[in-house]
């Protein structure tokens, strides 16, 4: 087999990618593991679920925005909550307009799987034990086991789209990435509940005993975090006790409550800032999660995906427009530069929030933090900017300022 | 001898606190170990030179801010440089109109002891080997050696002003207080040179090889800082070595260009964050440096003092004039507020500028986040605010809220 762009992973990266490339008369393959059944309803693993206002636009752009404007809910703010007491942050209003909407992962995958399949691209699941090979010439390879045969893909480019525990990253030759990396001394719990969420806005809660998040799916279903340490076991965590510590985090003076209900799933993430550099190796361009990781305090994850993808689709429609390759050679400088504001703003919204109890000094700073972003309009303003993602230069149509 | 309120420490914190009391009508004396001498010329030490909005107008409120006004450098901005391009953070601009002043904290001393002796104040110098006692009763005990006398001085009340190293926290018994500290991985090599500034306003200068700020004490005298490693020899930096480290870490893109000259003073300081609590215990009171450092990056160090001062004044007023002991019992907790809001952005701007070699991740983050405050309004404006500190209640009369 032989295409434009050998995609590997079909995530909301792999999968925007195609569908961007589609919409510019660019060929590509998109290469998944695992089955589309699995891909599109697998809701065992914690998964992103805030869209920026840029990329939610960008969905629109290209024509698949249709269900998420239909299903998806459109927040305007978040409350900081601390001290038994909610402080909102209102987003909308601080960034002139701006929002986020909250849309799972999977729904993305959902309707981007749709738009590939119906304007006739080529998704390939099932396909086991992907190998990149050949990076370094212009004829990089993707091999892999699909229906108990073996199959090659020729390529002119390779985009590795396959998360953080993907192959592609590997495929790199030892010593060309740098390693940048921060571990945190603790992890998240979440569930998925089947009870109507408590709350109309995201609830971001700094309790002495640790973060807690309530954050929502649906008008249905609530989905809802507890900083737990790194090696927590679920089996520690019957159903009773997480809502009674959910409870405890959330409490506040003025009587909230928060509704309990059936626990659909459960389980524990750890916390990771990492970045690889540079994104990309020959003809190997490392997109989103295979190249860079925060932890999710922020809501970064999927967007930060979404503008890897803008800038690798708006390269290589350039270069296949005009063989210049400067735009695809400056792919890896271009991409760092909003990796980075957002994994600084991941980690200091992150440390805004969680507890560390081998931190003295800074569990006081971070208490007069939380207190004056609560009280002061520019600081509530740059977290509300940073939250939305308005520092981003974003077009909605697949352009990279 | 015998005194309403006892002092220990002629600097700034302990100056005007006694003098707030004098306006007050509250007696007080104020020891000094040092002579009137060293204690307004001492210029060996590196020495905070910046008031914020609120302690110059409660200067001027309390009648010792004219030489101030005449020889203080009023700025309206400061300047971050980092990638050889300056970056100017307008401060009156984004504050609403406020400002720094740029005055030796020598010259805030001089003004308060003047005032003090023309107002027939008690300032004991040489007062040798204070000791503090009795603060657990309400008639505690200040003891000291003056010209080879044994002298003490009976009071209602102690304030301890004289600093980190001073006497008076170790007079709190065993258990009372909780320290939290930060200590960090280099410090500052400082230069007092007689050459007139390169720069009209402060510019914190960020560069690979390290921090380094260009400050000022007069049109004539420029003060200068380098990042070095915290066990950092002076003997290994000969004039000519600080200089042309100092030409490169400012070196700019636009031909800006760095005056040098003799070199009147060097030092090098250990960075330190500091906080005990409670600031108090029983009739003694700790005020300023005593009770919390700052690193000096942010400027803070001498407007925390006053800010403690302003509490204490107002505590120890209310407290002659009513017997309630209210306002004492909260002196802590008062102060407390605004010591944490000044420690964590102290912490945060040092960790802005200052280079950590033991942390790739925090090194690229750092430069995303300078590069951010840069140019968005609402990062600049939260730095801005914190640095005059706006933030902070002030009302230029003694009064705290």
């Amino acid at each position: 087999m032989r295409t434009q762009v050998g995609i590997v992973g079909a995530g909301p990266a792999g999968l925007l990618l195609s569908h961007l490339l589609y919409l510019a008369g660019i060929e590509s393959v998109v290469l998944e593991q695992r089955s589309r059944e699995y891909v599109e309803t697998d809701t065992a693993r914690i998964r992103a679920g805030v869209l920026e206002d840029g990329p939610a636009e960008l969905l629109d752009a290209v024509g698949v925005g249709a269900r998420m404007r239909a299903k998806g809910l459109v927040h305007h703010g978040i409350e900081l909550r601390f001290d038994r007491t909610a402080h909102r942050i209102p987003l909308t209003e601080l960034t002139g307009g701006r929002s986020i909407m909250v849309y799972g992962q999977q729904e993305v995958v959902k309707d981007l799987i749709a738009a590939r399949l119906a304007t006739g691209g080529t998704v390939l699941f099932d396909a086991h034990d992907v190998s990149v090979a050949d990076i370094g010439t212009d004829r990089p390879v993707l091999s892999f086991h699909q229906d108990g045969w073996e199959e090659t893909l020729e390529c002119d480019v390779i985009a590795g789209c396959d998360g953080f525990h993907g192959v592609s990253r590997n495929a790199i030759p030892p010593g060309v990435l740098r390693v940048y990396e921060k571990v945190y001394p603790y992890a998240w719990l979440g569930i998925l509940a089947a009870v109507p969420p408590s709350t109309e806005e995201l609830i971001y809660c700094r309790h002495e005993r640790g973060f807690a998040l309530h954050s929502l799916r649906s008008p249905e279903l609530s989905r809802l975090y507890l900083q737990v340490s790194p090696g927590e076991q679920l089996s520690h965590w019957p159903d009773d006790r997480i809502w009674e510590e959910l409870r405890t985090r959330f409490a506040t003076d003025d009587g909230w409550t928060l509704a309990d209900g059936p626990v659909l799933e459960k389980s524990v993430t750890a916390m990771r800032s990492f970045v690889v550099e540079p994104m990309q190796y020959g003809r190997l361009f490392l997109v989103g999660d295979a190249a860079h990781t925060v932890p999710p305090t922020g809501a970064k994850g999927m967007n930060l995906a979404v503008a890897d993808v803008q800038v690798l689709a708006a390269a290589l429609t350039r270069w296949y427009a005009s063989g210049d390759p400067a735009s695809l050679e400056s792919y890896s400088a271009d991409c760092l530069r909003h990796v980075w504001r957002a994994e600084d703003f991941s980690a200091w919204m992150t440390a805004l929030l969680h507890v560390d109890r081998s931190d003295g000094f800074g569990d006081r700073a971070q208490h007069a933090r939380l207190a004056y972003t609560a009280r002061s309009r520019a600081a509530a303003a740059s977290l509300a900017e940073n939250y939305v993602g308005a520092s981003r230069p974003w077009v909605g149509n697949g352009a990279h300022d």
